[in-house]
């Protein structure tokens, strides 16, 4: 069965966003090579992404640009082009084009949904940011492996993604620190 | 001027304590003998100690009783005959004994206050627990180091010393994790 991996920044306080979903302390995360190149060969790896709807809409309003694809051919491609699952409850449908492939809209979170998308077989599953959607896989105990990128800042309020959870123990797999400050901390729910 | 440091264990979603301050979750916390042997060997060169009223408390009843000093008599030496500094603003008066000295209590946390203990010659300062007393040195920006221990375990909910502070970046000095999973993570604010 596919493996399901968050993969989020979040504050040292514990949050993936403001509380009204602000991300501009995402400014505090300074450039750096081992980082970035790190990150980036292993978003290229592609598979399946799953998103909330507001990510999916940040997504799809950035990578298809030409811009986009200028500025970095190889991810864009991997996005543009690689499976995307989107959860909303209100869109209705969702549009493709050339450079916007390969997605698929559910409009509920269901045990049954993420568990046929799990079972079909191919690369793993990854969400990125989507913080609402990782905190219903996470009730829902579906989540088989958390990477979150710990940003060296405290924004004192916010969005949480184990909001109201019940207790959980994880499983330490790797804790990596980056010159620029990043903890890249992996853990797996016992 | 001596350093303060903050000395508090974390929940993976950013807690010190439950929303009553519950601290059963650090019955999550395994045996290791790598991490005791650092944090004891830490602990155990003394310097000056602030309290919170609750957290003091915590200790007066435990460290000064013959099972304590039976039990680690020189984690026992160290607390009960070193300095202490005790907040509180009910309090009016501290008992102080043969196994249970050096006690000063101040009924205000203020600036002058702080600066004053700073100013004293001596060893570096630590925080030990006492989430709420972090949380007014946090907003005063009188901390000069954050050692957090992420504990990994997710509580869904909690005190956080974070809370509603204004935007803080820091900088990372270190990050380091043990076999029980437990990550030691040490920053300074920028």
């Amino acid at each position: 069965m596919r493996k399901i991996t968050v993969f989020n920044y979040v504050t040292l306080d514990g949050f993936f966003a403001g509380p009204m979903g602000e991300i501009d302390w995402f400014k505090s995360i300074k450039k750096d090579d081992e980082y970035n190149k790190e990150t980036h060969d292993q978003a290229k790896t592609g598979g399946t992404v799953l998103y909330g709807r507001k990510t999916y809409e940040m997504m799809k309003s950035y990578w298809p640009t030409p811009g986009a694809r200028k500025n970095d051919p190889v991810m864009a491609k991997v996005v543009n082009n690689g499976e995307k699952i989107v959860f909303s409850r209100n869109l209705r449908s969702v549009e493709e084009g050339p450079n916007w492939k390969n997605v698929t809209l559910l409009n509920e979170i269901t045990r049954e949904n993420i568990m046929a998308i799990k079972k079909k077989k191919g690369k793993d599953i990854t969400i990125i940011g989507s913080g609402s959607l990782v905190r219903q896989l996470t009730e829902l105990e579906l989540i088989d492996e958390y990477q979150l990128l710990l940003v060296p800042v405290v924004i004192g309020m916010g969005k949480s993604f184990f909001s109201n959870v019940k207790q959980m123990d994880l499983e330490l797999i790797e804790a990596k620190s980056y010159e620029n400050g990043i903890v890249k901390l992996r853990y797996r729910p016992v």
